[in-house]
């Protein structure tokens, strides 16, 4: 039977039908997230609530069969789907805590089902509302370590390594990044609407993007994005792809895998989280001492996070770097600051 | 009809049957190159030689199903001369004069027919006998400036440019070569018989190798040769392996193609040449006098070759870099001082 294009309805006939996701007998209910034509996700996806009355809850995640961006003839999008539910699984293998859990694939009619991680919030909204998050440092650290670490070839066999590469090579999705995070034109130049801004912020933002030597660092940059098949990243680390409360962070929205510079996902966050640090010297909440205090918090978790991946990793390559590589710390403390020039880089 | 393992007769009823490279009814003579298995190329490959009372004269090069020294269950292996075939035609539309030329394709028997090239001869038997080769630098600075640029993102599109990073991948190939070059135990531990060499040359070197801060380079460079994807490399680009005479040269044997740094095959080719530089120290052929001036021939051809290839590199991107590169001339500037820098790690 195919379920090409599925609709609230049919979502729950494939549910019972197909998976032992809620015990027989259960009674569903559904509700199509984002079906709005802003929604970003929506854009490309189905994305489907399920839950029972026992209140346990699901996605269900359909790509389109095509990115409405590039219309109809462009062809193997439906793999973006596969990709997705294939690096979540061996994320899982690696970070299963940081993960939402998967429970059902089916690469035919391009959906997956996985965890509902809807008790969680979406971390860049509770940045804006002043939240803390006094674990976040220590989870992302140890979160981009620990990928980073055992998706490179100083742990993976070097066949595996570049099985992986291949797999992950994911190039209509990286053509999207690697042009909208290092070319303005380009960015400008397609179908967004960018809201109106203050003519003079967009003024002084003109002079800085038309700086030559802006425009060869941002090459040089593009550059290391480009060529660096380090280990898999995830490619849109962003504070909205990442869920979390004071206990718990999950990491969503993986359909950007590919084998990349280990700096380049800390790099995009760190730049996410100095802008909400810029962003709280002109929010109006609290007092201008309190506003202060959230900016040092927000400080702080780039300054702790970049420890605990230096901490993890420098664990990790201790106990499971392959033995051409373990005793050679220098090796190890090279490709470290490496990985903290670049990701400064990177977040500019 | 199936032709898996080619013998000397099937070869001529091969060439008569499939191919019309020779006229029909011409009277057919062949020659198996290299059967000894103390024969790099019969040590993986058959080679035949045929030709015809006119004195035409092709090469036929069909892969064995497995590599002797994994054993028969080394899957992918025939890949390797599919792969072959292709690169020599993606190369000749770049630099067609630098390529034998390519007559017969057969992926299903793993063979292809091409021109033979035994007018020229092998460059490094040639330098050891003090042949001087004056087109050289310019020639082989030209074939490695256009096969680097016209294979890089600089000029290819993007998707275009991921594609050949994965099918060219030849995993398998490029594990030999990142064991082999830059991890000597592993070389020395497998089944190659070393030649017995004065005890003193050899302790000093093996003092070289056992230095720390060596290994820690080799580390470095290795990550480089395996991690950065810049464009199509030869992977395997020694003077054997080079073809010449005082007009004409060829490059051949393309069994390690892979998306690498611009810099390995440059490095490589110069640690050659400095090898062959070294070697004319202790030559004794001539006078002190002529081996001084050859000497400092092979130093031209270095200082030349690069010299010629970045001027071909920048005229290439002067006339086809892409937009968005072109004008950015700082950027060039910057890749081809980071290619200089590697090819001397490489050369090392």
């Amino acid at each position: 039977m195919s379920y090409k294009d599925l609709t609230p309805s049919s979502v729950i006939e494939y549910i019972k039908t197909f998976t032992d996701v809620f015990p027989a007998g259960a009674q569903l209910e559904v509700y199509e997230v984002g079906g709005g034509e802003d929604d970003g996700d929506g854009f490309v996806n189905h994305i489907y609530r399920v839950w029972d009355k026992t209140g346990k809850s699901v996605i269900l995640k359909q790509a389109k069969p095509y990115l409405k961006l590039f219309g109809e003839g462009v062809p193997l999008t439906a793999k973006r789907n596969q990709l997705e539910s294939e690096i979540i699984k061996l994320r899982s293998a690696i970070t299963p805590e940081y993960l939402p859990e998967m429970y059902h694939l089916d690469p035919d009619n391009n959906l997956f089902i996985y965890e509902d991680c809807g008790r969680l919030k979406i971390m860049r909204f509770e940045l804006i509302k002043g939240k803390r998050f006094p674990q976040f440092p220590k989870q992302m650290g140890e979160f981009l370590a620990k990928s980073n670490f055992y998706t490179s070839e100083i742990y993976l066999d070097q066949m595996a390594h570049k099985f992986l590469e291949c797999k992950f090579m994911n190039p209509e999705m990286r053509v999207i990044m690697e042009t909208i995070l290092f070319l303005r034109e380009s960015f400008i130049e397609g179908e967004v609407d960018l809201p109106a801004g203050d003519p003079n912020h967009l003024a002084m933002s003109d002079l800085l993007w038309e700086k030559r030597e802006l425009r060869v660092e941002l090459l040089k940059l593009r550059g290391i994005f480009m060529k660096k098949s380090e280990c898999l990243v995830h490619g849109d680390l962003h504070t909205s792809n990442i869920m979390i409360d004071e206990n718990e962070m999950k990491i969503i929205d993986m359909e950007y895998p590919f084998m990349g510079p280990s700096s380049s996902d800390t790099g995009y966050l760190l730049g996410n989280l100095v802008y909400e640090y810029i962003a709280w010297f002109h929010h109006e909440e609290g007092t201008k001492g309190s506003r202060k205090a959230y900016r040092q918090e927000i400080l702080g978790y780039i300054r702790d996070l970049i420890t605990e991946y230096q901490q993890v990793y420098t664990a990790c390559w201790d106990q499971d770097a392959k033995p051409m590589y373990r005793e050679y710390t220098e090796y190890r403390d090279d490709l470290l600051r490496t990985y903290i020039k670049e990701a400064c880089g990177f977040a500019g």
